[in-house]
């Protein structure tokens, strides 16, 4: 089997081509490409069952099971992603800023592909074709690593995908499928520091850990969300009460759901009881600190680790915040840099929260839910990144790209 | 002795407050930081004493030597590099870009320092104050290991720095000294996951080395600078041969001096010999391939390595290439993402050069040595980025900040 190293190396190559592609091209084989998974769709969900045949084989569970599965809605939603990512704006070329320097240079800041991104991921076959086609707008090659679970079915869509490519005479490699998926491929992808540009891993907390451990190519962590929301001494309680419960139940499986609410103390009696027995007649386990338990019998001791944790599940920590400031103090302790959310009706304690909080997004009377790449208009996303360096919350084509230096001279020479 | 676990601690509850500093506030403790460096020159300079005098029982090279020693020259230099930070506009709380969504969510995109800032430094004790000035002034906290050899001289400048930040009630633990110098406090620095946003190494390959493989923080890697200059067909051949004098010459020994030179074939005749006997005259070592040996004595065979290396020193590569699709697969093959200079009079072979060539900053009809903070007007510099993520060339304050989104809402949740 090709080695990693010859992969990076060929995917290096092809994004130098792909970097100088027009954006017409580049559109022309995106829509190729969700037209060529619509009309393969036979040959691609046969190569699922194959997945799904020997899923079940291993005895993989329901959940896992469900996202492996190509359901033809599922095909259906791949091709409309890539005719979505078709008509964004190219961020390639866009120029930046410039100046002109005393000694009569002149510089302009352009913004040009990262070059190859590598993606590995689990499970879903779907990741496939959304995260080529993100990283092939934004004139990148997409070296992709998938789960050795969905190897069939990822084959069979990168196939169409890279024939979409070589129908509009751009480089097949732009999008290339590591199939050797022993563990040690992924581990080679981490450290391939002389052809990946930047790393986007898209699954859970093994998966982060073993790229903090292992990978010497720069990363965008996609990390967990421990998402707060606190409701002021002035909110307007009936609007928190919608609030929390949307974001907690709307889909309590996603990242940017709450996971633990923080309450003023001084709207405590007014706001627990309530907020409890809404979310318990809606099936959420509650757990909280005395001053929250005492105010409804729905609510059950919390450890400090509760507070720590994203459960990704139909459950809510609760604090009760003595005033602002411990309030904020225990959102930077215990939060992820993902969301909060702050709801008040108070200029100043608004104010104050979106200054002070250390997050991707800082929302002020509205649910967390909306920190999402679609939901902040960037059409789609390739993941939301928790960590500071280079992107921050919901990453669209803009983050998929750096910039380059251009220095215009007369000869100049330095003294 | 503190752990460095502790250390990191501090730091990240001190860029809490740091972040929301007002602008004058961290002025006014960057100039008392130049003042009080300049009034305990005695105390700092005694201390440097003692660092060179060790080092020299321990029979540290003169090169070494020099860089450790803090001269007046250089005390007054440190001093007026945080005048001159100072005097720079604050990047915190710039408003990048917002917009208003169907839903009337309010979308804000705001320039935020990244938090805690890890500096891994080698031998120079003038880094502590130029690091720690630029980072503060971005409102980041700065946690700083230097090398043993500098340590009392770097606590030294740490402690009158912590001191102006504390007259200004500003915390001073932004500016926290990893005072053990045992190898493996470098690497704790490297893991410290919870409490550094972004370590940014300055020194040789060997701390890049150990960087690729122990860290788990977020990397700005500061690399090799293998920067071309390539003279194209048709260049104006005088103005070539000061700018390769000047690119080679000027100070060899810096990242953005040119280690080799591509000319194109059809000028190979009349610039080869010629830019080899000011070169040679100059003390410049030169090899070359076939094509460049055959026009001139004082060129010795190249190696492939040869191209591949940052010579920093009076030793030039030079390479004949066909035509410019050969130059550009030189450059991008052999080069390191720096610097990359053209050298034309052929408008489409300026703008496929600067399109094709990969590089932090490429340059036409100028020398490869502006590629520099100050060059390029950014005031100051805390090192040249040779990686894609986040940042791309020189660093000023603006790369030393991140950005959050604030989303303004009335009650909204999502369906």
């Amino acid at each position: 089997m090709t080695s990693v190293v010859e992969l990076g190396e060929r995917a290096k190559a092809a994004s130098r081509l792909l970097a100088t592609a027009s954006t017409s091209t580049k559109n022309a084989a995106l829509l190729t490409a969700a037209d060529l998974l619509l009309e393969r769709a036979a040959e691609i969900q046969a190569a699922n069952e194959a997945d799904l045949a020997a899923a079940r084989a291993d005895g993989m569970a329901a959940g896992p099971l469900d996202r492996l599965r190509l359901t033809d809605a599922r095909l259906q939603g791949m091709a409309s992603g890539l005719r979505t990512v078709a008509g964004l704006a190219d961020p390639v070329g866009e120029v930046l800023d410039g100046w002109k320097r005393p000694n009569g240079l002149q510089i302009t800041r352009v913004r040009v592909p990262l070059g190859v991104i590598a993606i590995i991921y689990e499970n879903r076959p779907n990741v496939t074709s959304d995260a080529a086609g993100l990283c092939v707008k934004a004139g990148n090659a997409a070296l992709l690593r998938g789960s050795s679970s969905a190897l069939r079915s990822n084959v069979a869509v990168a196939s169409v995908l890279r024939d979409a490519l070589a129908k509009h005479a751009l480089p097949e490699d732009a999008i290339i499928l590591v199939e050797d998926t022993a563990y040690e491929t992924a581990t080679q992808v981490m450290q391939l520091t002389d052809y990946v540009d930047c790393l986007i891993p898209r699954g859970g907390p093994s998966l982060i850990k073993s790229i903090l451990d292992n990978a010497k190519v720069p990363v965008i962590i996609d990390g967990d969300g421990n998402c707060h929301v606190y409701v002021d001494a002035s909110a307007d309680l009936d609007e928190a009460a919608r609030i929390v419960v949307n974001a907690k139940t709307q889909r309590p499986s996603v990242c940017n759901a709450a996971e633990s609410l923080v309450v003023h103390a001084s709207v405590a009696d007014a706001f627990v009881p309530r907020i409890a027995d809404v979310l318990h007649e809606q099936g959420v386990e509650l757990v909280g600190d005395s001053e929250a338990q005492c105010r409804s019998l729905h609510i059950d001791a919390a450890t400090d680790d509760d507070y720590g944790r994203e459960y990704s599940d139909l459950k809510l920590s609760i604090a009760i915040a003595p005033d602002l400031d411990a309030a904020i103090a225990h959102v930077n302790h215990y939060g992820t840099g993902h969301t909060e959310a702050i709801l008040t009706r108070d200029l100043d304690a608004a104010r104050r929260f979106t200054r002070e909080v250390d997050a991707a997004a800082v929302v002020v009377n509205a649910s967390t839910r909306f920190t999402d790449g679609e939901e902040f208009g960037f059409g789609a996303e390739i993941g939301i990144s928790t960590q500071k360096l280079h992107a921050r919350g919901p990453m669209g084509l803009r983050e998929l790209t750096t910039y380059k230096y251009l220095v215009y001279g007369s000869g100049q020479v330095r003294e």
